[in-house]
């Protein structure tokens, strides 16, 4: 009998396999499965010599070929399918046995599938792993959630595959059940934010500064050699270059403005709206697609609806700095948003999240990866009980000295017509957030007169309400 | 034995309560039931004399009080007590009953509950009351949802209590299962948006114009005259002119700025994110109340970050009369955005929903009853299709002349720093919804980069993909 598998993969398709093959091409030896099984017979012949791989055609050879306690990796399509895949699995298992859900599963079905394990005595984790088919071949980013002592087991495993930044591996234990995917999707959300963005500064560049995209595609390379350095800013670049062979015109240009989604995004911004954390970027970021998808709406109405066209020039490369601090301060508040919703999320479910190893196991592999993330490392190092990240010396600063550039941009997006939802939304967002005192109090009024919703007063504890229609005198509420 | 009940009301709390007394003020018979028989004595010692009233003390009595088929109204708090009353009265009714919750119930459980009463030979039906108290006393606007034939046993009750304008009942048969709460859903994230609104023109007038809270409400009174004239403007004039008992200041100087909600502007802003459809305005007013609840934060911020002071004077006057512009063509968006949403809800329920219908019976009885609600009914009638609001020629003319003092607005709001997310993120919205061609060709661009997500071409159909990381060739996908 052959020697034993460290870990087992079962789901064979692109992503499953990439992280099966990352295992064993780091020494570990490892049982791969797929449902069906000429899948398996397939894997093995066009990898089968990367390393020490066990081909199993059915669930039972697959779990009698791993050592114990079983490290069983499931990469199958997020939902029923993971359900299914556990229901067949925890009857062939033994009690200590660990179930490794890396898909991309929403964070409660996370937390329902690690209860059910754990009746059964399994040990549940679900992972979030970041960078597409090429991350998971040479290095994503991994967000293991679950039991720490599960964790435990994988850590070798998992540290070893992930994508590595200045010696450090981006992979940390995140937190307790639903945890790990719970980051996963803000990291996601937060992705939608950094493309809106991108994208609002590549249409004010178009419309108003009057460049072509492989002009523009210059200047996001110019930028990633700032504070912007990132790889969304690097293949913005790169992307932007592009000639379409067919037309020979840059591939952009050609593309059909309709963005589309999976979810994360919306998730993210359902649950912020669950847990009363205003996010206000990333949710007008997924607003955006949706609004990008009405485009026969769209055409009837740019020939209806009024107001300005932009182009008026300015000067152009004053407008251009103006674009890039406008992009990086706006980015800063995405951030903010972001982290305040985890630090949320994680009081609320007693997570413990270190919101400054999140930053950090997000440096390399994901599709956030920047260096600008070791400054919000940076910043929980200093203060771990920080409330918003606009509070840490270093990006109050950064904002301060880019406020005048965003307002510009703001004000020359306005004037001249072009829709700009997240730079505007993370301005009023940072214009509240200064606010001492804001104008929900004539909420709290008008809220008081129509249902006698009551409201507090600046002078006294407890709540209150004026009888509007009545003598008009004020009671205390009960 | 005494004459049988036209219809019955258990839960005596204010609401229900004031729906019963308005329906036996009307001249309808009603057998009233509370869970805690002291209520129903206390009711029927206050208000017995006000109509044909049964009081009875135990669910077996209250539905022995009822002519059949049974009309029984279900005015609980929402969630687990409606379903504890439906379980209770379901084995004393006989099948065609109809039981009716008018409660602010989530669409969901309501069309969850339609299904379990149909399953045991009864009808349900989920009606939306506005109005608060005073609505529920002297005219509601009534949504009712549920079967169509169910409605006509309870249209006459339902239309003679209901608010009248015109000569025409605020109230009228909305849709199957729970699309009477959800159009009261919907209804209630519009009150978000237009109170959100009145808070931001309120602070602009505060601290640019540098006006007073009672300087303020006169100025609302006027704009209660015009274009603008609706329930929440004149109650706006009203809480503004308050002075304070205890310090002789106007009372919302003494209000604290923290704005509660109850959670159905949440639960609209989510359903948007789940259909699909850009709800921006509801949305930044859901998120504006829970910024606002970050009171100690705010104000440590507010010594922190940087930024504009405001206060320079423009022409008061002017600003004045831009600001009143800005608030309609903000409002219009919201509207605008609120009914493409109903739309939305509409085709993906099957419901049928006439929103010309739902616009007219808002124009009384409830919180955002206006005059401005008849040019929406208009605007249905002519275009029974239309996409959005904004398409009919008197909103886009309306929007098109505001649209400078709109943009003024938002400009002097971004360099004075006050901010305005409401005004912003519908100007946005609307500059979005104008353009032809938008940057999201970018996103698609980005995401075929780093995720293979394919992208469509404005030459051809079908889906593609460039290899970026091999050859750079494009290649259709599968």
């Amino acid at each position: 009998m052959a020697e034993k598998s460290r870990i087992g993969v079962t789901g064979l398709a692109v992503m499953g396999a990439n992280l099966a093959r990352n295992m064993a091409r780091r020494g570990f030896p490892v049982a791969v499965h797929n449902r069906t099984t000429s899948k398996t017979t397939e894997f093995m012949k066009d990898y089968g010599d990367e390393g020490a791989f066990t081909g199993t055609e059915s669930l039972q050879e697959f779990v009698d070929a791993l050592e114990t306690p079983r490290k069983i990796v499931v990469m199958v399509k997020a939902g029923k399918p993971v359900d299914a895949v556990i229901d067949e699995l925890a009857p062939l298992l033994d009690s200590g046995d660990i179930i490794i859900d890396a898909g991309n599963s929403h964070f409660p079905d996370t937390d329902r599938r690690a209860a059910y394990c754990e009746e059964r005595g399994l040990r549940f984790m679900g992972i979030g792993v970041s960078g597409g088919e090429e991350g998971a071949l040479n290095g994503p980013s991994i967000m293991p959630g679950g039991p720490q002592e599960a964790y435990g087991e994988v850590e070798e495993i998992l540290t070893a595959i992930a994508a590595n930044v200045d010696g450090t591996p981006c992979c940390t234990h995140v937190g307790p059940g639903g945890a790990g995917h719970y980051v996963k999707m803000v990291h996601n959300g937060i992705e939608y934010a950094d493309i809106q963005l991108i994208a609002e500064a590549y249409d004010l560049l178009t419309h108003v500064a009057g460049l072509s995209a492989p002009e523009i595609g210059k200047i996001f390379e110019e930028w990633n050699s700032g504070d912007l350095e990132s790889f969304l800013i690097e293949i913005t670049g790169i992307v932007l270059a592009k000639t379409d062979e067919k037309t020979g015109k840059p591939l952009v240009d050609v593309i059909v403005d309709q963005a589309e989604q999976k979810g994360t995004g919306r998730w993210t911004a359902i649950d912020a709206l669950d847990l009363g954390v205003p996010l206000t970027g990333i949710t007008e970021a997924v607003f955006a697609r949706t609004l990008s998808n009405l485009r026969d709406e769209r055409r009837e109405a740019s020939t209806t609806l009024g107001g300005p066209t932009p182009g008026s020039g300015k000067n152009r490369d004053e407008l251009v700095e103006d674009i890039r601090q406008a992009l990086y301060a706006s980015k800063v508040v995405a951030y903010a948003q972001g982290f305040a919703q985890m630090r949320a999320a994680s009081q609320a479910n007693d997570w413990g999240l270190d919101l400054g190893a999140m930053a950090r196991i997000w440096r390399g592999g994901c599709i956030i990866r920047a260096q600008f993330l070791n400054r919000i490392t940076e910043a929980y190092e200093s203060h771990p009980d920080l409330d918003n990240l606009l509070m840490v010396p270093y990006f109050t600063e950064a904002v301060a000295n880019a406020q005048d550039a965003w307002r510009r941009v703001v004000v020359t997006a306005t004037e001249q017509g072009v829709a700009i939802p997240a730079f505007s939304s993370s301005l009023s967002y940072y214009d509240g957030y200064r606010r001492e005192r804001g104008p929900a109090n004539l909420i709290q009024g008008l809220r008081d007169y129509f249902g006698a919703h009551t409201y507090a007063r600046t002078d006294a504890d407890g709540k209150f309400h004026t009888r509007w229609s009545q003598d008009g005198s004020e009671v205390a509420a009960d």
